[in-house]
């Protein structure tokens, strides 16, 4: 059953590949105005999902996260008249090379193939996702949290209606999947799916990497570390580890480590403290660090390996700048770290030497981010070279 | 002890990647000068492994890629000469763009890490794989076949010498590697290799992919196909059959299945039968194809699912363009797929519907290829997505 609905998908998704930019305009302007048209009814399964939220105790982080209002329903809708101006990524001439005569060498830019992406409770996620694979050209087998379940349901409905009224051939380029046993089966299916996207918890996505024949792109840890050079800007450099310990805690490109220079120690780390605590952030610090500001707890080697997704921070004292690169190369994820100083070749040499995928210079880590990047929305991260 | 020696690369390679373009020349230049002066040594190492060859009984083959003379050592000094005249392949701005007033995004080729490589009994891959890696700024470790151990262990130990003369950093970017059971162990130290390229047969690639922690980049199958349109040049046609299946039978981009539409059977296949004979191939067709020429084998579904790596081809005869694709895309392997044609349009539609890695119009299959591209020699192919 499932076999015979990728099988379509696969086919589906060759036709996509190869269809006009115009074409998956209108696709995706089709989808907008759908989305608009429909806000009441959207509206109304969201309010079944959280009723059943509500009755499970979830906690109000994951409601937050649920809800889909009217101004949510905006930003999606934006989000899809943005793609639309977006240039098309498919079938782009990257080079061309005559290596000899008559002979020619194109490069160009190709979809994936069908993508399957397993997404938290945002049902907002559901629309960008589908959406930035229809403008790629990519299949799209969509799995949401088991509590938005209505809202994915009618939300997926309504896309596969609106693209299908715009050419049938996209009939089958979105699909929406339920069960945690369809995720199971998906995974296998390497003939016809061409990558996997978990989001969630590492667990989950260690489980997919472990269980998937399929390649999977994805990511275990976020441990990002903010380093404060022997040189900076005091005042830059407490609102760069606000900005990076507080600004979302919960997420992959927050800040879980401060690594401070001994010179600038004395200076920083209570004005630090105080601009953290003011923030709720419960601060942990080593030996050194601890008897400048003794008003915090003691950081052990297992901080320095943990992704605290929360109002916690810890912070460590180094002699040099190279001990700092080891400690990030150490214990880091090689996902997004940064350096604060006034000195360049100080921010040459983090750049050089930190093995991470993105390097900030005096600049938050929060900063991270596909959609700031001005890439459109992020459909996943990985970490892998 | 083998985890030292990687905890050294990975060091290493972090100076490798940030060396100047000079600095990896002048370390190339030195491997140049060093193999150059040490010819008599190293054809006394290799005549060790084509005895103990001879000995064992080693089919031709296998000898006639151990055996490495001067000429052979000429083309791997050419290589050399060839790579220091590539333009530096890191830390290239892919691109710039100021997001916000004073802050810039750059994005950076950067070197992959360290790299594990293992090869067939190919002394010159040693070579092309050690130089290649340190102009791209990744560590390399290095394990060749056991019938070349003596040549390798000389190769590696002179290219060692010859780097570390020029910088003693570059000691700990380049390692051999000897045993089954070291490449056992590498391949679960995800900390320190950041890539594994597993050359070889299809058992042994899925094997290192089935128990490697790290990303592997190998393919197992190279069934190419080429497709004969109803409209072609005839004369054309039957030399790019004749390149793609006999110019080096046991390589990946030799076609094993030629399809070919019904209109032109009649005109192409006694032809093309006649020129393939007169090249030693076995010839085995589908039922409408022994109509035509019934000098042949029977073709079976499962030759359609075979390569050969042999003097054996299998024909199928197709209604449509579209059956050929479809006969493509269920039994291809997605790495090089031809099509013969002088139809503007079919050529086009197979381009866009084939799912192929390398498509080829009026072209061998045998040019797909990272020299012939003008990329410099091949460490690996993956026909990954």
């Amino acid at each position: 059953m499932l076999e015979d609905t990728l099988k379509r998908m696969k086919k589906a998704q060759t036709f996509l590949a190869n269809a006009s930019n115009d074409l998956k305009n209108r696709a995706l302007d089709a989808v907008a105005e759908m989305l608009n048209k429909n806000r009441d009814n959207i509206l109304k399964q969201n309010g079944l999902d959280l009723e059943n939220a509500a009755r499970e105790n979830l906690p109000d982080p994951i409601i937050k996260r649920l809800k889909f209002d009217n101004q949510k329903m905006d930003v999606v809708i934006d989000g899809i008249r943005g793609l639309m101006r977006l240039e098309d990524p498919a079938n782009k001439v990257i080079f061309k090379r005559e290596l000899d005569d008559g002979l020619i060498l194109t490069r160009l830019s190709v979809p994936i193939g069908v993508i399957g992406v397993i997404f938290e409770s945002r049902p907002d996620a559901l629309v960008q996702i589908a959406t930035l694979c229809i403008k790629s050209g990519n299949g799209a087998i969509l799995k949401g949290g088991r509590e938005a379940a209505h809202t994915n349901r009618i939300l997926a409905d309504l896309i596969v209606k609106a693209i299908t009224d715009v050419d049938k051939l996209f009939a089958d380029t979105v699909f929406l999947i339920e069960t945690r046993e369809d995720v199971a089966e998906i995974i296998t299916f390497n003939k016809y799916i061409s990558l996997i996207i978990p989001r969630g918890s590492n667990e989950f996505v260690q489980y997919i990497q472990k269980n998937s024949t399929i390649p999977v792109l994805g990511h275990a840890d976020g441990i990002c570390h903010v380093y404060f050079d022997r040189t900076l800007d005091l005042d830059k450099a407490v609102k760069i580890a606000v900005d990076s310990k507080t600004q979302y805690v919960s997420v992959c490109n927050a800040a879980e480590t401060f690594l401070v220079h001994k010179e600038i120690a004395g200076q920083l780390l209570p004005v630090l403290n105080k601009a953290l605590k003011a923030k709720g952030v419960n601060v942990k610090g080593c030996a050194r660090t601890k008897k400048i500001i003794p008003d915090i707890e003691d950081a052990t080697d297992k901080d320095w390996k943990t992704e605290y997704l929360d109002y916690i921070i810890s912070i460590k004292i180094v002699d040099t700048i190279d001990d700092a690169i080891d400690h990030i190369n150490t214990y880091g994820s090689g996902h997004t770290d940064a350096i604060v100083t006034l000195d360049n070749d100080s921010a040459r040499k983090f750049r050089e030497l930190v093995d991470t995928a993105n390097v900030m210079v005096n600049c938050s880590t929060r900063f991270s981010d596909g959609y700031r990047y001005g890439f459109g929305a992020e459909v996943g991260v990985s970490t892998n070279k």
